[in-house]
């Protein structure tokens, strides 16, 4: 069935996103996306960009979003990538730094499971490196010879963000390979490596609109570097698709990084229910990693977490559940409105008969 | 410079498209792009898509737009693959079926230039087959053993169009290696071989919106063939990009697709103004090639392409010129409305001093 296929792909397993149902109405706390809507302003640019001029190619470039970053995050805009989405930016950034050849490239061996499925496809060697018993990342295990590393800060599906002093650590240690930052949650409590950017021409930081930016469905993301790196990404761009980016997502990008007050108060939003959730969930038996991301990390006490997993399911709510060693009593809760956590925690309650303890929160 | 590079890519001289300047208005005819604007229906679904479910992830299987190719090009889905532009398709479609330890794979050594940038990017032998004297297709040079074959149908920049019994002829001598059928331009002229999909398990469609759908803009491509072929596809984006439509994208597209009435009129509106305009362009002393896209590649005879490509964007009329063996004495010049094709024909006149046969076109 796969004569056709080069032999090059015929053993990928390929990257599987989380579920977008289609069969009814769910609470959805599965992909990480925001609760709240994007910024009027985006709105108010894209409507203005639906016009006579989609017959035209989009500005190869992206020059007014580099322009938007650039003011909004002090980086020249020659140090700024921008591609469909950080998947593609990270899919690019593989292509641009890593060699199929060379040393093994490094990433956590829980972390976001994209990370494989790049290395899988460009034929890269790969070392995962465990993360210690409590979940934390440890920065020893990426200071060692290698062909380059690939931090989630924070991590993905554990949301523990790195000390900034351990993020510089690895860059440190590392002057002949790119480390790339996957700061896809930062804007929800990480600290950002952007600071080392000028001293590190090795550091690649990986940013995206899908979460704090309530654009997940424009796909923008972006990437900040020493000129040489963006370069390179600019080489593989053009290798590969030289229009990444239609009109639309380029103005509604653009006018969402400038709206910096309503951002704010979205990711205030966001974290305030997190802190709520966790005590909720705690309350209800569940034992909660630190979060300093957009979701939660939490492992169910009277119950197995696949188990939990389904029959929230079956209620009208959907979390993310992962089969995989070290993480599998774990469930992987988005952060929603505070009433979208409510009709989770009364859905938690009815399956497991716990009544927890109920208003511990100031919201 | 390169020094954190990866070796694969140092040697890469990517891809560079026609110009998007901005530096004044100008008469458009350098990128082939339709001059009518995009159907108001799909205009009006694009405005629906701007909304706040922007927040959540695009549908990765693009279930809507494939259920609009499905009706409208009679393909069941399960043999559609939609991506970002056909650039992305024929990127990824490079990386799904030719292989780097195979046999070269064959296109036309004059043909859309970005086929050798793919061939380098993925580190591919190829041969560039020789067009023929008069620039038509040789068939027999793509009927030898080969890793694969992509063959632009009508061609770029040449026009020219490809019979289908010589199409046929080329899919059916190749059973063992995939033949790519780019027709980016087949609505203003040529023969499909999507007649031939039922009977050829080797032979993928790509088609894109960014010309006769006149949404270059918004990205939007896609492939049809055998559902090996097409699952071989949905490997390699899953294993670079899993999301590489956005909402707007889809919602457009699929509309775009559905509006017959309105695709037809346009096709048939630059058809006419390419007749009329190879005829103007003859009387200029141009020599034209015979065109079945939505271009027309003409050679000045009393001033070099060069020169006149210069004195042209001096008069504020962008056109294409290529700076490569055989074709160094042509222009490509995309079909405008008929005003703007006026604007040219003069300008024309105004350069080379020559009259001409004016208004000899029934518009």
């Amino acid at each position: 069935m796969k004569e056709l296929w080069s032999p090059r792909i015929r053993g990928l397993e390929a990257y599987v996103p989380g579920e977008q149902p289609k069969d009814r109405r769910y609470i959805k706390l599965n992909t990480n996306e925001n609760p709240y809507p994007p910024s009027p302003k985006a709105i108010e640019a894209m409507r203005e960009a639906v016009s006579a001029d989609l017959r035209l190619y989009p500005d190869p470039e992206c020059t007014a979003l580099l322009s938007a970053l650039s003011r909004r995050y002090g980086v020249p805009a020659e140090r700024i990538f921008t591609g469909n989405g950080s998947d593609e930016v990270l899919a690019m950034a593989f292509a641009a730094f890593f060699d199929p050849a060379g040393l093994p490239i490094r990433f956590a061996d829980i972390s976001y499971s994209f990370y494989p499925v790049y290395a899988a496809f460009y034929g890269l060697p790969y070392e995962a490196v465990p993360l210690r018993e409590d979940f934390t990342v440890p920065a020893e295990g990426f200071c060692m010879p290698n062909g380059g590393v690939v931090l989630a800060n924070p991590n993905a599906p554990t949301a523990m963000a790195l000390p900034l002093s351990e993020v510089e650590r690895i860059v440190a240690a590392n002057p002949g390979s790119v480390v790339i930052v996957d700061e896809a949650y930062v804007d929800f409590g990480g600290e950002s490596a952007l600071s080392l950017l000028d001293r590190y021409p090795n550091l690649l930081v990986v940013r995206t609109t899908s979460k704090s930016y309530s654009l997940a469905g424009l796909r923008v993301g972006w990437a900040m570097g020493n000129e040489e790196l963006i370069a390179a990404l600019n080489t593989v761009k053009n290798s590969f698709n030289s229009y990444t980016l239609d009109r639309i997502a380029i103005a509604g990008a653009a006018a969402a990084i400038e709206d910096r007050a309503y951002f704010e108060a979205c990711c205030q939003k966001v974290i305030a229910t997190r802190e709520r959730s966790v005590r909720e969930l705690t309350a209800l038996g569940f034992t909660c990693l630190p979060s300093s991301a957009n979701f939660i990390f939490a492992a169910p006490q009277r119950i197995g977490a696949e188990e939990l997993f389904r029959r929230l399911r079956a209620e009208g709510v959907l979390v993310r559940y992962f089969k995989k060693p070290r993480i599998d009593g774990f469930l992987r809760i988005s952060v929603g409105t505070d009433e979208e956590m409510d009709a989770l925690f009364a859905a938690v309650r009815r399956i497991t008969g716990k009544t927890g303890e109920q208003g511990t929160g100031n919201r």
